[in-house]
């Protein structure tokens, strides 16, 4: 346990030199374990197992774009990213990782205390056990706090879900090199630091609102309409009932059609320099890496990831209705989702894909235009480091200006903080996006000074 | 409005005389409009609409059998299920409809305000309009209070759900020919009655629980518990963290494959005498029917049915704990449900499929040797009369003997009435038979006396 953030920060950069990493770009064509499929030129590992890079076809999704072909990665089996919490003093404490994913800008952040493919579990590789694995694992000894299915980013994983867990735990346990107990005062401050707390982390967080910040309230009105937010005494805007309707009303009116096609036949992206890249260079290219850890499950492995073209934007516009925060929300087709229609983040797109003078994501320049003043939150965060090379997205609170119209066109609606934390307990309502701005929004401490990077 | 059971029966049994209904069965072969499509041997219809009958293959389901080959109906679209409520002097009253189906072994049976197929209220057979459709098309005019796509019979349909609605409305409408109010007093004493409240209104009213009936407790303790099984302060026997957390887990767990195989690869069926049937007479049989009825949106059409071989048993076993009601659900491989598992009763199965010397499903046998005083509840009722011909299930509520265990096997678990009426809220959990028992345990006047059937 740490008395101050510099304690962290310094055993952060302890952990991080205790090991060696090195990971360099290799062609694809050229990557060990790895081969384009005969026939169908679908990316596949020799084992047959981890995952594979296929193409996907997408006609009538409703967006900006109507229709497109893609690679994508399919791997159709559910991971468990599990934190541990544990009261000491009474004081409530996540076990969170220092761990190396070879895709992170700065290969270590903080990891749930299990980050575990089905592969890494089970042992495909033949690695090291996972420790605190058997926590997450039925019956449990702890208390089940939150435990649910839960989709990761549609525009680049088909299908995917992975298990979220917080489980709280009584007992004292060893605590391994590598892990730390933070409680959620400090997790609030590192969330404002760029690149530290990794998305598994943030995605998991988003259901451990019992011990979400609700302190003494900083950040004056803003903060009290947030706080009011969480209340069940409050008036949300749209009754759930009424929400639950929209949901469904919006998934009953998707037309989106989805097939999957050989790698081979994806238009509009090309195998070049042994990268696979989109021919207008948006998006995101297919890339090979080679790693080399000595901290990880196995020494040295070889994949493939895919390289977002450009940094994204990833918003809330907020928004106090009689005196309670409300979020704009937007029901957007997800065409890698399992059931198509997810709850997203009222702005979230690569700014770069849109020229200024073309068609623009809906609300992307109300978002980007914003005056400091109401910038609420913003920091840099990565994607999964383990299938995400360098994807950083820039997450952001924005206050939303007083004449902003309480009436917005059909795919979007306005929601409370509350209404959107019980959806995140069902799983497959609310996309991951929307899930680590939650995290944000409920452990970030609005006016918290932004931190010297700790890394 | 009726004053007495009487003048309903008597209504009912004249709008069952308005028109004339002729249902014959005919070979497959020779039904208008469907045939048998080359090389696959699926079954389709002429327009490519409406639905077809293909195969599918099905393995590790971890069921008594766990794989086997069956034809299956597949229709990818979503229907709308609605019932209207409105005040009458303070009193809720439900909207429901004298509607001919085809499959119901009384040809007529009580169906929701509105029973559509995308295909019946976009007119893709250029029928009639469907009355009161207008209610169920956002934006609403009344108050949305249920709103979800939830599953059907997920052993008969590839992935089918319907939309499931709920809207109250104040206005004052006009009262069509075979539509009727009733209130939840008298649903309640007609849902005692065999094969009269057909399925759709069943699985809407498990939505409608606002108005479920809190009245005087009849059936004495049974009772008592049952409503305490409702009340928020009751203590249920595992918090709903804990029933998420089963539910993610035999999700995870779930080993089902299946995948779509032509109709004429299905091993174990066989096509002979205009029928596809299985060869050792159990499951269902695939049948065609000739239909001429005055009141429908068109006045004949031919169409493609399900016939079970023999009479299924749908049931809940209930036990007090702590004076709280609770109910043994299941998690079940559903192998035609979108997402593998949904919660079910304790029991459900056509018993003829299982020799008594052989391996019976699990709690069969406490159910169908209950002794009378331990029988709650028990009626017959049909499943969807469009799609499925004679299909009937014996609904039962059981109490357990006092000795029976509260440990139960791990795809097992207690819920009460409120834990399992919050799951039907989102959709995709509750499957359709534990739908209509619990509209049953909801609505049904546990000591009613069984009426005499009023058609």
């Amino acid at each position: 346990m740490f008395s101050t953030t510099a304690d962290f920060s310094s055993w952060f950069a302890d952990r991080c030199r205790a090991h060696e990493y090195q990971v360099s770009r290799v062609p694809l064509d050229r990557l060990d374990g790895w081969r384009f499929e005969r026939g169908t030129g679908n990316l596949v590992h020799r084992s047959g197992r981890f995952f594979s890079v296929e193409g996907l076809d997408v006609r009538d999704a409703g967006r900006e774009v109507d229709a497109w072909q893609q690679p994508i990665i399919v791997q159709p089996e559910y991971g468990i990213l599990g934190i541990l919490v544990r009261r000491f003093h009474g004081v409530p404490h996540f076990l969170l990782q220092a761990k190396m994913e070879p895709g992170n800008v700065n290969l270590v952040q903080l990891s749930p205390t299990v980050q575990a493919t089905k592969s890494n579990y089970t042992r495909v590789h033949g690695g090291k056990p996972v420790p605190y694995l058997e926590h997450f694992i039925a019956p449990h000894r702890g208390r089940v706090l939150h435990d649910a299915l839960q989709s990761e980013q549609a525009s680049w994983f088909l299908g995917k879900r992975n298990r979220n867990m917080v489980i709280e735990i009584d007992e004292e346990i060893e605590l391994h090199d590598d892990f730390c107990w933070l409680t959620a005062a400090q997790i609030s401050e590192l969330l404002t630091v760029d690149n530290l707390v990794n998305m598994d982390t943030r995605t998991v967080l988003s259901g451990a609102t019992p011990f979400r910040l609700t302190g003494p309230a900083h950040g004056g009105g803003f903060r009290d309409a947030l706080n009011r937010s969480w209340r069940p005494d409050a008036q949300p805007y749209h009754d759930t009932a009424r929400l639950l309707s929209w949901f469904t009303d919006t998934k009953c009116h998707s037309s989106l059609t989805r097939r999957r096609i050989p790698l081979a036949d994806v238009g509009g992206w090309s195998r070049t320099d042994g990268v696979i890249a989109h021919d207008e260079g948006k998006h995101f290219t297919v890339v090979g890496v080679d790693v080399s850890a000595s901290s990880r499950e196995v020494a040295s492995w070889s994949q493939v990831m895919l390289q977002p073209r450009s940094e994204g934007v990833i918003a809330f516009l907020a928004k106090p209705i009689n005196g309670v925060m409300h979020l704009l929300v937007q029901a957007r087709t997800e065409t890698g989702a399992g059931d198509v229609i997810e709850l997203a983040p009222t702005v979230h797109c690569q700014p770069a894909n849109y020229p200024l003078n073309g068609a623009r994501p809906r609300y992307l320049d109300e978002v980007v235009t914003a005056p400091p003043e109401r910038i609420r939150f913003e920091s840099v965060h990565s994607e999964e480091g383990g299938r995400f090379y360098h994807a950083q997205n820039r997450y952001m609170l924005v206050e939303a200006d007083a004449g902003f119209p309480t009436e917005v066109p059909p795919d979007y609606a306005w929601m409370t903080l509350r209404q959107l934390t019980e959806f995140v307990r069902y799983g497959n309502y609310i996309n991951v996006e929307a899930r680590s701005l939650l995290t944000l929004l409920n452990f970030a401490d609005l006016r918290a000074p932004v931190l010297p990077n700790a890394a």
